[in-house]
C-alpha cells in the first residue's frame, strides 16, 4: 500500500517524505534549510565547500530558525590535487580568460579539504542527520555518528555501490536516477567514468528490493506526481534538488534561477568539465568549450578549484553561460520562483489528490 | 486519482494497461502476442524486419490464437541504404569475421525496404492498432488508417517529438525513458546524434502535460509496482519490452535469455554499432570490439545489413557475445522463463496490492 506516512519519517522526525538536497556551492543557505525543515520535510546543508566557520554559522543560524531536523551533507574525505596537467588545462580554458577579462593566477592552485574537520564539528554539534556524497563512509567513520545517535543518509546511483553502502553502516540510502542535476553520487568510477546512469524508474525499485534500509528516491522527481510514483516503486522519500535550487530562499545566482525558468528536459548534458567529476548541469558555453577542446579535465577537486576563478567572474557579471548551472531533467514545471515551503506544501497537496 | 481502468483501455478495446513492446527481429512470436492479448494486454507484432508473406502469415495465426485486439509495429519509412565507406567497417569487423568463421560477402548489400506495403498489408487486414518508431508518420500517412479507426500509436523520447507526433495526429504517445531496451524512439537525430536520454520519471509527467492524447510510459518498467507509478506520473498505460523478451513464447535465443537473466541495472549500453541507430543492449564482445575500433558505423539501415551475418552465424552457435542483446535497465528481478499470459496477470495483481 502507498502511505506518505513513512517508516523514515519517524526515523528522521520529519512529517513529509520529503527531503531538500543537500546542494554545495550556494543555493542551501540557512533560510531554505530552515524553511524546508519549517514546512515539515528535511532541508539540507549542502556543506561541502564551506568553512569550518561558515559551517558553524549556518548551523547556528538554522537552528535560530527552526527547532525541526535538518541534514547537512558532506563529501566523504576527497582523493588528493592532482595538477600534473595544469598547463594543458590553462591552455583550453585560455580564450575564456580573455573573454571574461580574468588575469591568470600565477600562483600555485590549492583545493581546501576540511572535510574532516566539517564531519567533526557536526558531531559537535549534534547534527540530526549527516548526509554524504562520492564514496561510502568506511565502517570506522559510521562508528561514532552512530554511537551518537546521528542517522548516516549514503547516495548511490547502483545496486552494487548501495549494498557497499549499506554493509559500510548507512541507515538510509538515496537512490540517484540519471536524471539528477549537479554531481552524480557514483563511487564505482573505476567501471563507469562518468558515473552509473541508470534511469530512476529501473533503479529504484532494484535498490529496494536488494537493501533493508529506507531508500530515498532522488533524479526527475519535482512534484506530487514523482513523490506517488517513488513510493509505489519502493521509495519511503524522496529527494528534490533542482525544484529548490529556483526557490526563492535558495542562494543560487538568479541568472542560474532564470537558465533553469527556460531549460527543458533537452537541456542538460553530464560533463566533467568543471569539478572532474560528472555532474548533470545546463548545457552553456563553457561546457561546450571545454569539452570541444578535447583536453581531459584534471581530477576532481583539482579541476573544480581550477575552475573557481572563472565562474566567480561570471557570477559577478550575471553570465550564465560560464556558471555551473547544475539542474535535472525535469525543469519544464518550473516557471518562477516559489517560496520553499510552498513547494513542499504544494508536492504532498498534488500527491494527496494523486492518491486519492 | 490512480485508477487501473484507464482511457486508453476502451480507447483500444483492452482489460488492462499493459501493452507489450513491438520488438522487430525474433521476440514477437504470433503465440507471444496472441498470450498477452488474449490475457488482457495489448500484444505488438514487431513486424519491422519481416517478409510481406510472413507478416500475413503471422497476423492470420494471431487471429487464429485469439479474437482480442493485438498492435502491429513498424519502422515509418527509412533512410536509403549508403554503403560508402562499407570497406572501413568491414574492416573493422575482420576479426570477428575470423573468430566466426564467416566467409566475407562479396557480392553487394541491399537492406529490404518492404516498409510501404507492410502498412498496405495492415490496412488491408484491418490490424486494429499500428504503432511506429524512429519517426513520426507524415499526416498524409495518418489520413488512410485514422479513416479506418486504425489506432495509430506513435514513440518519442522528448517533448518537442510527441508534440510533433501528435501534430501529425497520433492517437496516443508512448514516452520512451532512456531506460528502454533496444532502438531509441528518437526522430531528432540532429540535436541528439544518440537519441534524446532522458530518464523516464522525468520524461513522463512532462509528456503527460504537454499533449492531449493518452501517454503510454515505456523503460525501465517490468513489474507492478512500475505500472502504479507510471499512472501516478500521467500515463494511462505502460510498455514492457524485456521481461516480454524472456518469456516463454518469446522467439528470442535461449542465449538471448540466459544474457538477461545474469544481467544488471549496470549491464547495457547504448550503441550504434549493430544497426547504425543508437539502442540500449547487453554489452558483449561485438560492442566492445566494435566500439574500441574507433569505425563509424554506417547508417542505418546498411549497418544493420551488413552485421546480419555475424548475429546468424552467433545464432547457430549460441554465442551470446555477438548477438544483439536489447535489454533494459530493470533485469534483476527476471531470472528465469515465464509464460507471458502470466506476467500480464502478476503485473496486475502486484499493482492492486500496491494501491489498496
Amino acid at each position: 500500500m502507498i502511505s506518505l506516512n513513512t517508516g523514515i519519517c519517524r526515523m528522521l522526525g520529519i512529517e513529509y517524505p520529503i527531503i531538500q538536497a543537500g546542494m554545495a556551492g550556494g543555493p542551501t543557505t540557512a533560510e531554505l534549510v530552515a524553511e524546508v525543515s519549517g514546512a515539515g520535510g528535511l532541508g539540507t546543508l549542502g556543506a561541502a565547500y564551506l568553512t569550518p566557520e561558515k559551517l558553524r554559522e549556518d548551523i547556528s543560524e538554522i537552528r535560530k530558525r527552526t527547532n525541526k531536523p535538518f541534514a547537512v551533507n558532506l563529501f566523504a574525505p576527497g582523493p588528493e590535487d592532482d595538477f600534473s596537467r595544469i598547463d594543458e588545462v590553462k591552455q583550453a580554458l585560455k580564450p575564456i580568460y580573455e573573454e571574461l577579462a580574468i588575469e591568470e593566477q600565477n600562483g600555485e592552485y590549492r583545493s581546501p579539504d576540511h572535510g574532516e574537520e566539517l564531519f567533526r564539528i557536526c558531531l559537535e554539534l549534534n547534527v540530526p542527520v549527516i548526509s554524504t556524497a562520492f564514496v561510502s563512509l568506511a565502517p570506522d567513520d559510521m562508528a561514532k555518528p552512530k554511537a551518537q545517535g546521528v542517522n548516516i543518509i549514503a547516495k548511490e546511483t547502483a545496486v552494487s555501490e548501495a549494498l557497499e553502502a549499506r554493509a559500510a553502516g548507512a541507515d538510509a540510502i538515496v537512490a540517484q536516477g540519471s536524471e539528477a542535476g549537479g554531481h552524480r553520487g557514483s563511487f564505482s568510477f573505476d567501471r563507469h567514468p562518468m558515473g552509473a546512469q541508470v534511469g530512476l524508474m529501473a533503479l529504484l525499485p532494484q535498490v529496494a528490493d536488494a537493501v533493508d534500509v529506507p531508500v530515498i528516491a532522488a533524479g526527475g522527481i519535482s512534484d506530487g506526481r514523482g513523490l506517488v510514483a517513488a513510493l509505489a516503486l519502493g521509495a519511503q522519500a524522496v529527494q528534490v534538488g533542482t525544484r529548490f535550487v529556483a526557490a526563492r530562499e535558495s542562494g543560487a545566482h538568479t541568472a542560474y534561477k532564470q537558465a533553469i525558468f527556460k531549460s527543458d528536459e533537452e537541456s542538460t548534458v553530464v560533463t566533467k568539465s568543471f569539478s572532474g567529476r560528472p555532474a548533470r548541469g545546463i548545457k552553456n558555453r563553457f561546457i561546450e568549450q571545454f569539452d570541444s577542446s578535447g583536453t581531459k579535465p584534471l581530477p576532481f577537486p583539482s579541476q573544480n578549484t581550477v575552475t573557481k576563478e572563472i565562474r566567480g567572474a561570471a557570477a559577478k557579471t550575471g553570465n550564465p553561460e560560464f556558471m555551473s548551472l547544475w539542474a535535472g531533467q525535469a525543469t519544464r514545471g518550473m516557471t518562477q520562483e516559489e517560496g520553499a515551503a510552498e513547494i513542499v506544501s504544494s508536492m504532498m497537496e498534488q500527491a494527496r489528490a494523486c492518491m486519492r
